[in-house]
């Protein structure tokens, strides 16, 4: 008789449960290249250094029969830039993909190892159109997957970067500034800005931020982020502007945005502007935008809604 | 600048490779729900031991952070065989399935080791009607996919487990044998069969069987056989026996069929009857019948057709 407990992080998914996630998959991948995202299906296993410069013990890393230390991919963004740098695809060009994601998760706490995941990356294109396009696609994408109530959060690189530059500080408190942002922990915050004073305490508190600094660079973020959040106006149901929102993947350059819902911890979506990915490849720096969407969290938002879930076609 | 090459045995699927496989998945996955087999999700990680008995190292085998060995699933079948044998599933019960299978190619050919697979699982029904009801949803399967030509190879677990009990050959000998029925080597059989010589010598060299043995379970199972290939008959566009057909995994105990192309030399579906499966697991013997299509055949044999790959709907 053999073991029949599940691996670490791994779940089965049945019934209403499957069927839900296979349709918010599809849909989601149909509406997308209905809209012109070429479909791109990047391997599971990549060298572990397409990842990260060095070893990442959140990914799934082993060594495959070459010998190589490969990965469980954590993102398929990487992917794709890795292909564009080291093919002859044309830019500029739009990709859409689906496919499974794996980190281990710290906390014990039953949480899913293994993620689907859908996206697009816009590649080459102006970067204000490409953001726009990228912002109103997740709208889209959100809509077609059924999920009623979510809020556009965006935030800019640049902000965090230059707070963290200014404050200049050693990596274990750099950790421990990222880890109360990331929590959005107001008391720790307040006792950091405390111990580490700089022009930027009102704004790590997450009160109102251009009355509270004067940084040209602070300001002009601010600026670029306020144009495209005033453009989307009528097209998003609820936007708000988080000063201090970590990027998801380190390669983020430029405005980011997260959307979530009322149901549902993790952000839905995890989007923004990244074009020192490419250099990464040794590419010639190219814009690049895109989203990715958790479709587990998604199940998690729609799967009370009677509605969905059943004919294949409703 | 970072590594850019893939991993090995690893592919990126672009343009109308990845569209056209995305489009080839979703019909088989769509027309097997409609046709009531039940979507389910299993993990691309698992317990090393829900796929062999003892380390197989044509896996992906590696240990994971709770120091556990673990495998990319070679197959979904011993997943749904431990689903069933550990969770309140209630039978009789049919399944579908698609994903990602993974295994090391020994051959450095360029070969895939991670293919796309969909496929069912018929737990609990009686046999004949189930071994009917996946013969033809195979070959609808086949059809949704757009696969023009096709022919249909049966054969029985049973057959080849007579005539090696009968041979009662020491480990590597019957490896040999294996290989030459593998590979269709007629020279290595006939030469096998001088040196081994027994009742199934002409069954080996693949000639008809029928008047060459007079075992009664030989003949029995093939029997079997004749009945559901003479009652699927007008159904099927051209169906063998093949009297030594290796299972293509080893829980198979009854019936088996392949299904090949002209144009692809790996076969595009693999199935049959493997009751036991569930007995490693710990759980009641149940009947089971199932077969698994791996789509990136299924591409190789339709991507030269102009009129697939167009529209998402057509």
């Amino acid at each position: 008789m053999k073991k029949t407990t599940l691996a670490l992080g791994m779940h089965d998914k049945l019934f209403k449960r499957a069927r839900t996630m296979y349709q918010i998959e599809h849909r989601i991948c149909d509406l997308l290249m209905t809209k012109g995202f070429l479909r791109i299906e990047t391997p599971t296993l990549e060298h572990f250094e397409v990842f990260s410069d060095v070893v990442d013990n959140g990914n799934y890393n082993f060594f495959d029969k070459n010998g190589d230390l490969v990965s469980l991919r954590p993102d398929i963004t990487s992917q794709i830039g890795r292909v564009i740098a080291s093919t002859q695809v044309h830019t500029p060009i739009k990709f859409s993909y689906s496919g499974k994601v794996f980190n281990y998760n710290e906390e014990m706490r039953g949480l899913s190892n293994e993620h689907t995941q859908a996206g697009i990356e816009i590649i080459g294109f102006p970067v204000h159109q490409a953001m726009e396009e990228a912002v109103i696609s997740a709208k889209e994408a959100l809509d077609a997957a059924g999920v009623k109530n979510y809020k556009f959060e965006f935030s800019h690189a640049r902000l965090l970067q230059l707070i963290f530059e200014e404050l200049d500080l050693p990596a274990v408190k750099e950790a421990e500034l990222a880890a109360y942002i990331r929590d959005k922990s107001i008391t720790g915050l307040k006792e950091f800005t405390k111990e580490n004073p700089s022009q930027y305490d009102k704004v790590l508190e997450q009160t109102k931020a251009r009355q509270l600094t004067d940084s040209e660079a602070f300001l002009t973020a601010l600026d670029s982020l306020e144009v495209l959040t005033n453009r989307l106006a009528d097209s998003l149901p609820e936007t708000t502007l988080d000063l201090a929102q970590l990027p998801a993947v380190p390669y983020y350059t430029g405005m980011m945005f997260k959307v979530f819902g009322d149901k549902v911890p993790d952000a839905f979506v995890s989007g923004g502007r990244y074009d020192k990915l490419f250099e990464r490849f040794g590419a010639t720096e190219l814009t690049a935008v895109g989203w990715a969407i958790d479709v587990d969290s998604v199940y998690q938002a729609v799967h009370d809604d009677v509605e969905f879930g059943g004919d294949l076609d409703d």
